[in-house]
């Protein structure tokens, strides 16, 4: 696959947008893979993801932002570039439930992540025989909440010493700090385990069972400083019945948890996804 | 088809019930058709639904009650008994949207809802035309806040008048007031446009939209007094994303509200459903 | 809201095309709504649908093509070009099942479907009254296989006289003849009550039932001579179980072919579909 | 968890039986746990599958059969009994792809699976490090068309070493001999990669993506001697558009496959499928 490159785009609407972008592809001989866009009416914003294929392509890294310049002005854009061969780097939290950080490391292993997973932090030490496997260095990082800022700043540590552009919590069961949040805006994917904004907190799989729903969820969303109130990437859902007890939620669950997760951290890679207010737009 | 008898029981769970029950239909010649069955071992609770053939049952409706005290007194049962010639006769509340009102009235009209529908009742008088072309007598009763208890006063008129045994509240806008609920426990059902317990109240799908989802929902549920908390008998989704607008959430729930409200109402005809606190156990 | 144009373009792949289309858009001061494309790698073609709205735009029908005509020889395109202003016509045909025609009608009523309703034309005398109460005007033409020709010509005449651009099969048991399906490429929907293509031709719910299978479905597709075979739109399933007889599925399964056939239809007046080799590009 | 027994009952449909099989367990003070039940009516059949706690429960393996024949016999039954003491040992094959084994695994290792996993026979080595990691043992078997006769003999020799109750195909390429499945009636679990009846045979996704399928699935089901034609026991399906390539939906089809063949086999080790004819009743 020859490397390509992958424009996201947000701007106020405006005519002629798309005519500019478009022509300026074309003009520098850029032959376009897909492209996506989306107006948002009542906000008067507009979105849009093009990628197109390198080869060929007259402008490298430099000249590109010098090209573009004019249009990125004239439009107010907020433009992000990314280039196919600069492989991205993800961190993964876990706690002691291992499902989706297999599930993770498995997609990884045959191909559905384009990225490298640089560490697995958790605060037990369970994970360490399924890290080893996948060959991903581990780092045992207990949480208690007078020694939090500790653990936080290890963890800042190992980020910025590894580079890495993304974390994931894989079912991490620790709240992180708003200054910690604070430092990765749209840079943290988690995923709860119920269908968002029902059951925010802790064990929401309790709560649909007491509640008696007839559909269990669970929601992949960025995390924000405010607990479960991020905006949303994916969600799913599951039918149970009066049969399932709480043992059964929590098994059917699992599933959903691992496939919106998995599937919110592969758009993220793959640049599918734009945040504005507290929305995204996904690009399919 | 021949008519067949219905027996609905909740009681505390012990052993020989079953036994019990199953030994007493045979004794009498009862032919069973389908039985179910189901424990809540945190409640410690029974619940079954037997139903069988009358075709040479060797008891009437005095002798059943008769027969089965002691049964029913040794386990400390609550049953209840349907005859599948008694035909229920239920009621609609409709306000100015008819989705729903006309699709039950399709349904009912093709014989998947085996009932009479007694009555009409809306506080607007748009249904009136399609009242009329099903053949279902229509009431316009206004209800404006200082008229409510007269219009409650109407409504329990023709209730009693008609003999009602459910009321399905069809996208019905105005709040009942508790004591209107409580003279019908669990013999109200009613949808909201949500996946409960999220976006309970007013607009729904404003809400849904507004959080961003990716999902919406729709939930039938028996109304009690407190609203939009009843024990939901069925639930539904569909999957939205960034292009649907309120207006797109709004079309795509209308379906979602039609099945689930017309599969309570079908369910609870066939006696399928008991409540026990505050969840619904239905029998498939 | 203001009338709109929506192009629907076809091509071969090439450099330039979105950059074209775009600036003359642009050019004649269009301000795009939707627009939404495809490439189809394999086969090397690109689909776009450009819906904008005309108020201010400064070509009018006729000079349109003639500025479009450049564009359109310079890349090959087959453009279709549609004016919300000019609401399509559609004819209905139904068997003795009403399910799809109510539902279809009841949708049309509420304002799911920008169209005319021009006709119902049924083999069965059943469905003139839900016809009546609609406002639609109903023509009963029975068909036997040896007056088949007649009917046929008289479909055709009335297909004529009213002007009508799609046809809508609802449950309409007969098999149209080549002759017939010939005429109308691309504007005959059929809704076939199997998840196509297990389950071609007749009974397909009694088939599903033999096969013992765990889900049924439903497909709209477009008609072409090969039976059950055309351009799928849209198919949607539900989960049966063994449980489930053969009038259970028939039942369960309405509510997908109303669903399946709505969306399609409602897809088609909006002008979503193209169509290539025996496949559809559905944009949403 | 006390241990528990499980019997699984096919008989003609007699009235009678229910009565006598709930008696049963009541007079030797069995507690059942779960019970259920059903009739074909159109075969005249009848199956019940009861699980009740043996704490308590008079009578001992030989015991049983003594006691129950009566019953048996009266019936007709073919009854089997399970007791939940008697682990179940699986052999697992698979070959070059590895998501459904390595699910199986990680599912097992959290306790979804309720067996000891005695083997993992693959016609190709890429498994062995998974099946190392799971401590399962790794038997590499190469097939070839001439060398099919050996492969499965030494299949069988380990199979039998192993007392191995039940075989999955975990995407395992290789048709087995009829004289194989022969041996082994309803203890093979395969997974096909479609919504069977469709697409049957070799390359489904390709076929699918050809047809222009708007929805793809999976199938689990026993093995018989006719390929992709067993008794069906779980399906499941997802959502494509014209968008996804034949790698997108491989991709996306995993996800199904991984869901209803772990189900499957989960079912089957709950003692939950009973077949008859060409199908499965499955008791949830």
């Amino acid at each position: 696959m020859p490397s390509s490159a992958t424009l996201l785009v947000s701007s106020p609407d405006q005519r002629g947008i798309v005519a500019s972008l478009a022509e300026f592809i074309y003009k520098y001989n850029g032959n376009v893979l897909h492209a996506d866009q989306h107006r948002d009416d009542g906000e008067g914003l507009f979105f849009t993801r093009i990628e197109w294929s390198l080869e060929g392509f007259a402008l490298d890294r430099e000249e590109f932002w010098n090209a573009f310049q004019p249009i990125s002005t004239r439009f107010c854009m907020s433009p992000k570039l990314y280039y196919s061969i600069d492989r991205q780097r993800i961190g993964l939290f876990v706690s002691r439930q291992q499902h989706c950080l297999t599930d993770l490391l498995q997609r990884h292993q045959i191909g559905e992540l384009p990225c490298d997973i640089a560490f697995i932090i958790s605060n037990h030490p369970d994970a360490s025989d399924v890290a080893q496997f996948f060959g991903v260095p581990f780092h045992h990082l207990p949480v208690r909440s007078e020694s939090k800022p500790e653990a936080e700043a290890a963890q800042l540590r190992l980020i910025a010493e590894t580079n890495s552009d993304l974390l994931v919590l894989a079912r991490y069961m620790q709240v992180l700090s708003p200054e910690f949040v604070g430092k990765f805006p749209g840079r943290i994917i988690n995923v709860h385990h119920s269908f968002l904004p029902a059951f925010t907190g802790a064990r929401p799989y309790h709560a649909a069972y007491d509640r008696g729903v007839k559909l269990i969820g669970a929601t992949s969303h960025y995390v924000t400083e405010a607990l479960d109130q991020g905006p949303i990437i994916e969600q799913d859902v599951t039918r149970i019945s009066h049969r399932d007890q709480v043992d059964d939620l929590i098994q059917k669950g699992r599933d959903l948890e691992k496939m919106v997760l998995s599937r919110a951290v592969r758009w993220h890679l793959q640049h599918r996804i734009l945040t504005y207010g507290n929305k995204t737009v996904v690009f399919d």
